[in-house]
C-alpha cells in the first residue's frame, strides 16, 4: 500500500483519518490523480482520489443529495444543469430525480471516474447512462466559456481547493458561471470544513461576492472529510436559495424540507466565518 | 506512550483519529481513569481519559455550549441546576453565565477530573471556585436518589455509553431525574454519534420515553468526537425545549438564538433515526 497516499498526513487536516481497508479492488492512474477503490468493514467500497477520500458506499447521499437538491428545490422547475467535477455520477443521479431537468451537462475533465464509478459504485454511477446527460469531459472553465446557453444550476463538485482543483475556484471562474446562469439561476461549490479551513471558507465567500449578488453558506455533516462539519458555498444574482418552492424529490435519505429550512449557517456565526483574520469560530 | 491508550482503535468507531502530540504534560490514574494532558498544534493542551479526547482547548465550546444552553434558554429563569459529570467545569461555566442560576451542584463521581482541569485547563476550569457551586463529588444515580428539591435542569456530561458511564443511561436513573425534575424542569444527556451509533442513539431515546412524557435529540459539530454528528437526548415532562424563552447570554462562540431553531433533528430524519434495525441514516 505504500504508493497508495492513502494514510498519508493530511497537510491542511489536524486530524488524520485511519481507515481499516480489508480489500484493494483497484488501483491505478489517468493522466490527471491516482486511483484507489478499497473496501472498509463499516463504509463499505471507498473511492480514493491522491489519497483522499471522496466518498464511501455507506455514506455518499448525505454529499450527492446535498450538493444537488438545495439548489434545485429553490426553483419550480429547474430545466439546465451543469455539474462540474463529479465524473463518479452521485450529483447527476440527484439531480435527474427532479423530473423538470431536461439536460444535465456531466463536465468531469477526466473519464476514468465515470469508468471505476460504474464498474465498482454501480449505485453510484446508475445516471450516468440516462437520456439527459450530455457528457462533456472538459475542463470546467473552458466549458462554461464556450457555453452559449443559459443554466439553472451550475454545481462544483471537485475534488478539494488545491492542486489542478483550484481553477473551479478563481474570479474568472465565478464570472462565467454567473454569466451562464444569468438572473435567476444559483451557484454552489463545495467549500470545505467550518472546523479546519475557515480562512478558506471566508476566502471562497469573498471571491463569490466578486462575482455574485450575493453569497451564502449551507453545511452538512460528512463523516469521512476533514472536518466534517462541510460547506457548500452558494452565490446566487437574485434566486433565493434558502426557500423551498416545493415538495422535496424522492427517495432521499438526508435532504427534506425541514434540512432544507435549518441547513444554512446562522448569522451569528457567518459574521464571524467572515471576521479577517479568524483562524476557527 | 504504549501505555496510553490515545490511539488504539475505539471499539465503536469505524474510523480511528490521530493526532499529532507535541507534549505530554500529564499523566496519571484516579480510581477511575487514567488522565493524559496531551498538546497537539492545532487544538492546544486535550485533556484524554481512558484514550478517549474529551475536549481540546481550541473547541471544547461547541461542546459545553450546547450542553447547557439550550435547555436552560428554554426557560424564563432557571434557578437550580445539577451536572452529572463535567467535573473539568466546562459545562458549569456556561450554566453560570445564566444569572438568574443561583446553585449549580457538580456531581463528578471523580474529583481528579477538577483538579487536572484547575491545573492544566484554567479557562475550561474558570467557574469551579464560584460561589453558587456545590460540589457534590459523588455517584450521579445516588445524587439524585438523595436529592429532595426539585431541579430546573439535570444535565448529564459524562464520558461515553461504555464502562461505568452506563449506570447514567438506564430507566432507573432517568426515573430519578424525572422525580427531581418535576413537570417544568429539563433533562439533558449526551447521546453519542447520528453517524456512528445510530443504534445507541435510538436506545437513549426509547428509554427516555419510558421516564418522560416526551423525548427529543439535537445535535452539534464536533470535530474531536468520533462521528462528529454528535447528538444530545432530551427528557421533558411538558416544558418546550425547542423553543427559547429569552436573548442568548454572552458570551458565547457557537450557541446563538439560530443554533437554537435549527440544532434539532428534523422529523423525517428522527423517524428514520427510531426505525428498528437501522444501522444508519
Amino acid at each position: 500500500m505504500a504508493d497508495i497516499r492513502l494514510f498519508e498526513k493530511d497537510p491542511y487536516a489536524p486530524i488524520r483519518y485511519v481507515y481499516e481497508i480489508d480489500q484493494v479492488l483497484y488501483r491505478g492512474k489517468s493522466a490527471f490523480q491516482e486511483f484507489a477503490v478499497v473496501t472498509n468493514p463499516y463504509f463499505g467500497r471507498m473511492l480514493v482520489l491522491d489519497g483522499v477520500v471522496q466518498f464511501t458506499e455507506r455514506d455518499e447521499f448525505y454529499y450527492h443529495e446535498m450538493m444537488a437538491h438545495v439548489a434545485l428545490h429553490a426553483m419550480e422547475s429547474p430545466r439546465t444543469v451543469v455539474v462540474i467535477g463529479g465524473g463518479d455520477g452521485g450529483v447527476i443521479r440527484e439531480v435527474l430525480k427532479h423530473p423538470t431537468v431536461e439536460k444535465a451537462y456531466l463536465v468531469d475533465i477526466d473519464t476514468e471516474v465515470s469508468r471505476v464509478s460504474r464498474e465498482f459504485f454501480p449505485t453510484v454511477g446508475s445516471a450516468l447512462s440516462d437520456p439527459r446527460l450530455v457528457d462533456s469531459p472538459m475542463d470546467g472553465a473552458a466549458f462554461l466559456d464556450g457555453f452559449d446557453g443559459t443554466a439553472d444550476a451550475v454545481l462544483v463538485d471537485s475534488t478539494d481547493i488545491v492542486g489542478h482543483a483550484r481553477s473551479l475556484f478563481t474570479p474568472e471562474f465565478y464570472e462565467s458561471a454567473r454569466r451562464v446562469l444569468g438572473d435567476r439561476g444559483l451557484f454552489v461549490t463545495l467549500s470545505e470544513s467550518l472546523h479546519f479551513h475557515l480562512p478558506m471558507v471566508r476566502e471562497v465567500q469573498k471571491t463569490l461576492k466578486k462575482a455574485f449578488k450575493t453569497a451564502d453558506l449551507y453545511t452538512a455533516p460528512l463523516a469521512t472529510y476533514a472536518g466534517n462539519w462541510w460547506c457548500f458555498a452558494v452565490g446566487s444574482n437574485g434566486a433565493d436559495i434558502r426557500k423551498p418552492a416545493r415538495k422535496p424529490v424522492t427517495p432521499t435519505r438526508y435532504y427534506c424540507a425541514e434540512v432544507h429550512q435549518t441547513c444554512f449557517l446562522p448569522r451569528f456565526l457567518y459574521d464571524r466565518v467572515m471576521e479577517e483574520g479568524r483562524e476557527s469560530l
